[in-house]
């Protein structure tokens, strides 16, 4: 075929088939899409040496329906028990929905789901209509020692709800989705951990009009799994968002939580510091379920006051000179800006495509000036809060931005970038249909030790030909920041793309990264663990995993490299 | 005697005899005294009723020379090993360094040792070197089950270093005081656990001169202790300073900490933020030497930038109106004041007789505009951080005092606030001398619950006749606010001392605050610990102790309530 300027792949528009793989591994709503811009699809052409012809035939797209698993594992008057607790309207054992609520959201799931290849499968989908019935179902599952899954959001990228002992899931978003209380005085939110993002968000943003409350809140949290992620997801995985520099990581926003574990349920205190003692209440943030059953908590909320967001964006002559301003302005003391994210050269290049500013008079101006393609750095913000404090945070950054070289380009950039944030995961799917991956890795870094990671790793990814790899520094922090790695790459070989990923994950390590800054441990990457921590650190995390699950019944195999298999440690 | 306008009491002027009790209790530097102005002393006459007759003779000073305690319980061998290990000359048999060593500042050890009783005394006193002697004394002493105390700055209100057990004490201040290392990128100092606040300040402050440094820098933790407590001791006790609304608590400051535990000796990992798991940095902060010994830490350091603190005050007319300014404050959104501190009508009473406002110009200004004696509050603060910020802070601050009915008073009663930030506790000998006891007790508060903390308190300690009670909240967050009871009464009667105090912090339990802000539990607030978390908490607790210390030689005799005596559960 003839490359022609006007070609445009099909991307699929038609929401996957009911009872499909697809309709599980299908990021987000199954009725939208964000397909890549035309510069977006001839880069990749280009990068991966494709051709229009290769981009005329879709392929496992995974519209086959979902065959049965192997058989269940529950015995039947342990089935018939649990529907008891429940009532038998919240327990299934079709074949679907033992899939669909045992797959999340990584790219090896969505390779095997195309093949048809379901991997782990729950035996049993409850869904537990309050607290209580957590306590029962956990209380029973200990006596008969049945594995006990959590399925908030199901966006875990990192195989934390795999049910790789069978057992039963507890889908926690279905009923138990509520708002409890929202204390004004204390400016708190007590919900119900299986709320999820936008419902949570909504009634807080409407709280006179929906809660007769005196003024309106927001939540503070914005990771790009938003709409599909759940208020206790964002807290047993650790998770951050896209305006946390400013508002917090999830550990910073809870104040208490309610928690079922075979050892007993308990409720944190909730006060804002107290000195008694280790914090118990800090001591489960992270557990991913390996404890037990996060059922409620109580999170600051933040007035909520969008007309006071001011927002910025600059282009630096190089990645160095990006970083040393975002390091300047994390430790100038004026208050965080809530947006902060400066793109290194590669991920500029792509992402001036994305955002429509490449070839635009304002590229040719930033190239006369010197900021060079695959040299120059785009950094990206906004600041919020009361509004003499967010314009003072933007003319501190303008400050600081200019005494290191960078150009200023107006809100503009980040404006584009806005509506789209929770947008980026629809390209998963156009990407795959054409046998191209998109996925990443994050992890936590110092100020002293950014470069050495950040080139290691990419050293690593563009080892491999043909491989894209844009990273970015994103939630900012005195002490350093997250650098965000994605990397696209062709493949159809899963055990190709696991080796690739294997080997990121220990070159993050071997450069002294952290394991994850927000994504959390799961499945994946807890083999790295114990050469992470250290023996003595994970010895802790093993006391208390036998503590709260002395019979290994929650988020069994491997969850967080707890009782995994010593042959997979690395 | 009849009184006169002119009597001053004759308020010791001499440092304690060398090897005497009073130098052990005293607080502070030896030389050092503040005395009770004129108009304070008038007060306590009034309130307790006493002539100026009553402080003619001051009685119980401590001048004795400290007496042999009871034998030791450390057997040759087992000294000779530890001098060993750490030199002969870094142990210590003599009878005034095991008292000395075994002592904090609670009123009750005071009041004990004016009247010669020393209580429970250490062993044998050792100053270890460095980490490596610190290690081969806790293997050592765990292979023998010797109990193992820490002495850092000694300032522990909480009984959080009394030997109960006999023992050894570690003397961390001794050798372990340096500053090992001053990342300027990554704005943070690694300590020693032994290093005291002034030293580590000063060099922080002169860090271009002392370390080669760029820039200045501060630690951002004042406590009231600061002059006479260590890092460390900030860090295991959860420590807050008096500019910690803005700072932080000890618990946000530290990113790293290095421990030597039975169970095997760690460092945890520096970064800005990670996903992996519970924190086992966390879980060690605030463990009060019953897990190990905190040997070295990574904090976070500020920007020095005195030229920009903001200073201001205003007087409210009631608690009601000034404790909604300081909420509003907090949940503004505009960054936090740096010192932040709002006095109940009580202790405004006695505060404008301390600051000198008392009867001037200034006074009657206020009482005409109708903030009247023992129902207005007075409000001092000040902004920190960059000078625009810290401009913002005041100026937003000054908006909502105004909106809730404050009135300003420029920065001046901060301004005479600051000097003496550290000198109050200087006030306790003078007074005790007199048979006049000054003690205080704190708890962290959610707003929605500090108006009930403050009421059922202050009510508990007014039933006691002639008993001053003053209240301040200080170390301000957007969810509560830590309130400091100060209570002054007459008694030589150690028992009913304790009687008292035991009933105020079952007031607290009862009225919902946490068991302490920002002092610890020791082994004072221990026996109500099981009430105020319950048990699955303190089963945790148990748990982790288990893990780090199964043969309980690490700050035996009740710490934090984890081997407690049953009979002693409140």
């Amino acid at each position: 075929m003839k490359e022609t300027k006007s070609f445009v792949p099909r991307w699929r528009e038609e929401a996957p088939k009911k009872g499909s793989y697809r309709s599980i591994f299908k990021w987000g709503n199954p009725k939208e899409f964000k397909h890549p811009n035309d510069k977006l699809y001839r880069e990749l052409k280009a990068q991966f040496g494709m051709t229009d012809g290769d981009f005329r035939q879709r392929r496992r797209e995974g519209d086959e329906p979902v065959r049965a698993p192997r058989p269940g594992r529950i015995k039947k008057n342990q089935a018939a028990a649990l529907a008891k607790i429940v009532g038998p309207e919240n327990v299934s054992a079709e074949a679907y929905d033992r899939v669909k609520y045992s797959k999340g959201k990584t790219i090896e799931e969505a390779m095997r789901l195309r093949a048809g290849d379901a991997g782990d499968v729950s035996d049993l989908v409850i869904h537990p209509r309050d607290k209580e019935d957590v306590r029962k179902i956990v209380a029973y599952c200990n006596a008969q020692r049945i594995p006990v899954y959590v399925y908030g959001g199901g966006s875990s990228v990192t195989f934390g709800l795999n049910p790789s002992g069978g057992g039963v899931t507890l889908a926690l978003s279905t009923h138990m989705y509520k708002l409890v209380e929202l204390n004004e005085l204390d400016q708190t939110a007590t919900v119900q951990a299986g709320m999820m993002g936008p419902a949570y968000e909504e009634l807080l943003n409407n709280a006179p009009e929906k809660l007769g409350a005196k003024k309106r809140y927001t939540c503070g949290h914005y990771p790009q799994s938003f709409e599909y992620s759940s208020v206790g997801g964002w807290i047993v995985t650790l998770g951050s968002g896209q305006s946390s520099s400013y508002y917090g990581d999830a550990y910073d926003l809870v104040v208490s939580q309610e928690y079922v574990t075979p050892a007993g349920s308990f409720k944190t205190l909730s006060y804002p510091a107290t000195a008694t003692g280790p914090k118990v209440n800090d001591i489960m943030k992270g557990s991913e379920g390996s404890f037990g059953v996060l059922v409620e908590a109580t999170m600051k909320v933040y007035r909520h006051m969008p007309g006071n967001r001011r927002r910025f964006g600059f282009i630096f002559p190089t990645w160095q000179d990006a970083i040393d301003a975002g390091r300047e302005i994390s430790q100038g003391e004026f208050g965080m800006p809530a947006v902060f994210r400066i793109s290194d050269p590669e991920e500029t290049h792509i992402g001036l495509k994305l955002y429509g500013i490449d070839g635009t008079v304002l590229d040719t101006l930033m190239t006369a000036r010197g900021y060079r393609p695959m040299e120059r750095c785009l950094f990206l913000g906004s600041a919020e809060g009361e509004a003499s404090f967010s314009a003072n945070v933007k003319r501190q950054v303008k400050k600081i931005c200019r005494a290191h070289g960078g150009m200023y380009l107006t809100g503009y950039a980040t404006k584009k970038w806005e509506p789209g944030r929770y947008r980026d995961p629809y390209l998963r799917e156009d990407l795959q249909d054409y046998g191209i991956l998109i996925d990443t890795l994050e992890t936590g870094v110092t100020w002293s030790n950014i470069h050495r990671v950040h080139q290691e790793v990419r050293a690593f990814v563009k080892s491999r030909p043909a491989t894209i790899c844009m990273t970015h520094a994103s939630h900012f922090y005195p002490q350093g920041t997250n650098l965000y790695f994605i990397y696209i790459m062709k493949t159809d070989d899963v055990n190709e793309y696991k080796a690739f990923q294997d080997g990121i994950i220990t070159a993050i390590r071997k450069a002294g990264g952290s394991l994850s800054h927000h994504h959390g441990v799961g499945k994946m990457i807890s083999p790295w663990m114990e050469k992470h921590l250290g023996r003595e650190q994970m010895d802790v995390l093993r006391t208390l995993k036998k503590h709260f699950d002395p019979r290994n019944i929650m988020n069994p195999g491997g969850q967080l490299g707890l009782d995994l298999d010593k042959k997979k440690i690395r």
